[in-house]
């Protein structure tokens, strides 16, 4: 598998791509592409590489063809199919955001531990007990959890989640997944963790136009 | 300013101290913090001593003090104010997180450009049209702006937030504020990179363990 930082660089790519696809743009130079995502041509370069290339020198990229190549990569034909634990405000929109606008996910469950919400429907999906996790994943399969939970629930559930043939987590909970269990595929989404640091970089940008 | 890897750690040490602190322990040593978060004792104490060292050689860290002096750089007294453009469903999530469960800032105005949702209210916060965005920056000088908007919207967005002083940007769109406002201090949150990220790694993983 090429490095992280590659991998976390895809989506940018294809982004940028589309928008450019649906511009009418039929080539695009690393340098070009370089700037609009402010990095440089020969990391364009390099990252395209580790996926077989797909450039000719002095020719550019085929935009149209490239684009197709990222959508082969971060898609592929069949979606992974995703539970979502916790169907609280957060959990509601990201389901409704992996519903209506994410590309290669099918939400096929929704879990929660408060009696309350058993039942009720987000996005379509009937929020079902936790209790019923460990059925649900041996009939299913599901290879994704989308975790919107406290942190201590996150702690109790992921041993459970990765036994149960979970391969890949999207994180919100402060629980550091990773940490235990190392091996497992991980997008932590730390919100409270990037409001504190911008906190801190703002708070350091205005002391230093005061001086 | 300290590196941002160092930055980015800050949210990170602040969470297990402050788990640490209310689980009573007194004393941490750089080794036993950097098991805990999956990283090594070099990295903890070169971090600390970027922020003027708090611990003492074979004592390790007062777990009180470090979490206090974490604190003190990660919120100050003085809590910073936010406004949320953009009031659909991640918008008012966000909302009624930062008023809840975040510390360090203060929710000042929520906007939107959907004529509908005027008045309405996010977070004992009435939703106000986007035009009134530039006369409510000069008379209240918010400093930090959650963009919870599509990518064109930002874009035509973010110039006039910047020449209304905000100074640091929570950006859940996928507009790359950086590339062309460089100075400025952003947290991407970009939701639908990470889930492709993790797509691509679920689906290397799952072709791998089939080998």
């Amino acid at each position: 598998m090429p490095a992280l930082p590659v991998i976390r660089r895809l989506p940018k790519y294809y982004r940028y791509l589309r928008e450019m696809h649906a511009a009418g743009v039929e080539r695009v130079s690393s340098s070009e592409l370089a700037r609009m995502m402010g990095t440089t041509a020969s990391q364009v370069r390099q990252d395209f590489n580790c996926f077989g290339g797909y450039g000719q020198q002095g020719i550019g990229y085929d935009v149209a063809n490239l684009l197709q190549e990222l959508e082969l990569l971060l898609f592929q034909e069949e979606k992974l199919d995703a539970i979502l634990i916790g169907a609280g405000s957060l959990g509601c929109t990201i389901a409704k955001w992996i519903n209506n606008e994410v590309q290669g996910y099918r939400l096929t469950a929704v879990f929660d531990a408060d009696p309350a919400l058993f039942g009720q429907k987000v996005c379509d999906t009937k929020v079902l007990p936790i209790g019923l996790l460990g059925a649900f994943c041996a009939q299913n399969r599901p290879q994704v959890a989308v975790l919107c939970v406290p942190r201590e629930a996150a702690r109790t559930l992921s041993t459970q989640l990765i036994e149960s043939g979970i391969t890949g987590f999207l994180n919100f909970s402060h629980f550091d997944l990773s940490v235990g269990h190392p091996d497992v595929v991980v997008e932590n989404i730390h919100l409270g963790d990037s409001m504190m640091s911008l906190g801190y970089r703002v708070r350091k940008k205005l002391e230093s136009e005061k001086l």
